[in-house]
């Protein structure tokens, strides 16, 4: 569930409270439990070309694997493991069935990847843009699933991976920059998110831990989410971000500043996630930030102030 | 999840088996065994504008009741209980605030109707057609999910409901019938189906249960899965079959074949359903056939044949 359209999903969370026990709209997955000591995870995302994707530049298999692993990274925020996926797709008429063969077995790597079979879904015609939304299942124990609103003052704050490849990748599709190995490899980790099912499952199970939340809109936009859930401010350092030697590269060649890129670029599917102080770190990832009590967002090494994207 | 794609789905079937306990693709819900003598039931649909429904006709609040009532007849279809629905929304920029909240009142009024809490969902742009996605959980005591593998060879077929009004509403839209008593009533119907939650549960607690799925395709394209799933054949009295008043005014009055809309108009999402001989069945229905060792479809009372529609 994404936030930031406009106050809507807040209306509907108003409109729609969760039943006792059960977390609805607000997390990056539903957390339901059942009565076997289990949670179940639920978690829904709509791709649609011209908004998520240009469906003459991605390649099929690529659409088709970051479809799944877009989703498969909600499962990955609340620390679970996946079970199932249901796909759907509304499909153009100038959409071949070779394409469409080429999008499922790009699906079917990342299904199979991470053990989330596809065990339903639905297709129709579309009268224009190629839509494809996944809802994806998970499970945890009962009562473990990570949330943004974990937080707690004089937590670390903490990033797995890198930040703003993806979206330097994106920016190379969008303004057809030439292709190099360096665009190429920019592009691939637009197109081939790697969902960090692995990583969350450690953190949850780590006994510091504090919120985690998957970065899909840019860390400046998303940290705002947990820090909102959890009644916290925080501070960033920015000279402690995660860059790759790529990213920085792309931007001395392209004139784009990687900052930028970093905290407002989107689509990283890095974890964001905070750890009691004094806890080790159960997963590669990099100290970015301090939790702190009241509220606010404060950006440390610069003068400047950075805000999220949004797709609507 | 539908069948009638080109074998589309029956492809992505044998791509993605079920893992052993689940059932996967196939049924109107896939059924996923949980370690507390429950199954939880999914299913997925999608709903877009031109295909499904056109916008600037369908009063938005009838359009979230659909969309929501739709899924739930899934959950119906299986003998099962909602407990959870998610939403996604690709909104087209000429798609107005007021409109969105009538569509989300609608979904409520569904939603409380089923005791269905809405916990999550997506929303985004969209450069072209409305489209909604549906995720509906569900759950049912384990092992007791009605099947459409489950019909045998000697077993009455009843439909809950009377058919055809639905299709005879849809024709009233497509072609700007004068607005009537009638054909509001049957565009009523056509709008406002009502899943048949209560039905389901009665016929799958009931001894005699055989093959079920709800009628979203239309009686002679849907009966064809329970037939192919159950690895037998059928005789239809089309005599027999529950036709309203309404339904034949309309067909009167405008022309058109009752048995035509009957049998394949679609969106009727009432429960076809066999019991074992002998059964006395436990909701209000009608008998119109028998099941029959083979294979075959035979129209009994007619020298016609009927196929179902298909969205694709």
């Amino acid at each position: 569930m994404r936030d930031s359209e406009f106050g809507f999903i807040a209306k509907l969370a108003a409109m729609f409270p969760a039943p006792e026990g059960v977390r609805g709209i607000g997390d990056d997955c539903a957390v339901i439990p059942r009565g076997d000591g289990r949670d179940t995870l639920v978690s829904t995302d709509l791709l649609t070309e011209g908004v998520h994707f240009l469906r003459n530049r991605i390649p099929p298999r690529e659409l088709g694997w970051k479809t799944a692993a877009v989703n498969l990274s909600d499962i990955a925020a609340m620390g679970g493991t996946p079970t199932a996926t249901f796909l759907s797709l509304a499909i153009p008429k100038d959409c071949d069935d070779g394409f469409l063969s080429e999008i499922m077995a790009g699906y079917a790597d990342a299904s199979r990847a991470y053990a989330a079979p596809l065990l339903g879904g639905d297709t129709c015609a579309s009268s224009g843009a190629l839509t494809l939304n996944v809802t994806v299942l998970g499970e945890c124990p009962h009562g473990h699933a990570l949330l943004r609103s974990g937080a707690r003052p004089g937590d670390t704050i903490y990033v797995t991976g890198t930040l703003g490849e993806s979206a330097a990748g994106w920016k190379a599709v969008q303004s057809t920059l030439p292709e190099t190995d360096l665009t190429r490899a920019l592009i691939h980790r637009h197109y081939h998110p790697v969902p960090r099912i692995a990583e969350g499952r450690e953190i949850a199970a780590c006994e510091g831990a504090g919120a985690a939340m998957d970065l899909s809109d840019g860390l400046a936009s998303d940290l705002r989410h947990i820090l909102k859930a959890s009644g916290c401010g925080a501070g960033i350092d920015v000279n402690a971000l995660p860059l790759s030697a790529q990213l920085r590269q792309f931007c001395k060649e392209y004139g784009t500043d990687p900052l930028e890129l970093a905290l407002c670029g989107g689509e990283d599917y890095e974890l964001l996630f905070t750890l009691r102080p004094g806890t080790t770190p159960p997963v590669p990832c990099t100290a970015i930030g301090t939790i702190h009590a009241g509220s606010g967002l404060v950006w440390k090494g610069t003068d400047r102030d950075f805000t999220g994207f949004t797709h609507f």
